[in-house]
């Protein structure tokens, strides 16, 4: 069964690692040993997990067959950006409410003062 | 192993029938029955996908014995949107190199015009 382009994107991010590598290619290009220093994993790990991001078109690799550095490709983290932006509204929802609800508070305020003046 | 929240959340969301009921939430709360209408699964199917998304923090259920309307929990939504926003400048570049090299060739043409109007 192919998958959809998200769900191959999301799958490629549901790890720790993975969105590790993205960090630190978004500081640019590097190779796969600089790459892995930081990490405490072998080499071939590290492989096997940069297949799984070029798969998914996150990352590319240079063309050298003894070098062959990786860099960060966006295109796919654009359209997890556009997915999640129709959700959007439902997290600010909560605030709106909150404003919603301070607004309610002021009117009632200036509504009491003005009547209080009134009565005086 | 515990998971953390990101890696729970893509995991969740890498599954098309998953971030289907999510958009149809996204419209309205609803019950697992009303939920599995739209897809060919059955409704054991549907409940382990709805898990799936209760365990990530993306739906909450009703409490009713019977009735357990499902809706919408955008908290983890939120995470994600605010880490992709870190890589915002990666899909903008593109664009904005594009500006640039236009601001560069509308500069050669106004000294070129310049030019051509002092020669004459």
């Amino acid at each position: 069964m192919q998958q959809d382009q998200l769900t191959t994107t999301f799958a490629a991010l549901a790890d720790p690692t993975r969105r590790a590598i993205l960090a630190r290619l978004a500081s640019g290009e590097t190779s796969v040993t600089e790459l892995a220093e930081p990490f405490e994993m072998s080499l071939p790990a590290i492989s096997k997990h940069l297949k799984v991001l070029e798969r998914a078109g996150l990352i590319a690799r240079g063309r050298e067959a003894q070098y062959r550095p990786c860099r960060l490709e966006a295109g796919p983290l654009k359209d997890v950006a556009k997915w999640i932006e129709h959700y959007r509204r439902f997290w600010e929802q909560s605030f709106d409410r909150l404003e919603e609800y301070l607004r309610e508070v002021q009117k009632k305020e200036k509504k009491n003062a003005r009547d209080k003046h009134r009565r005086n």
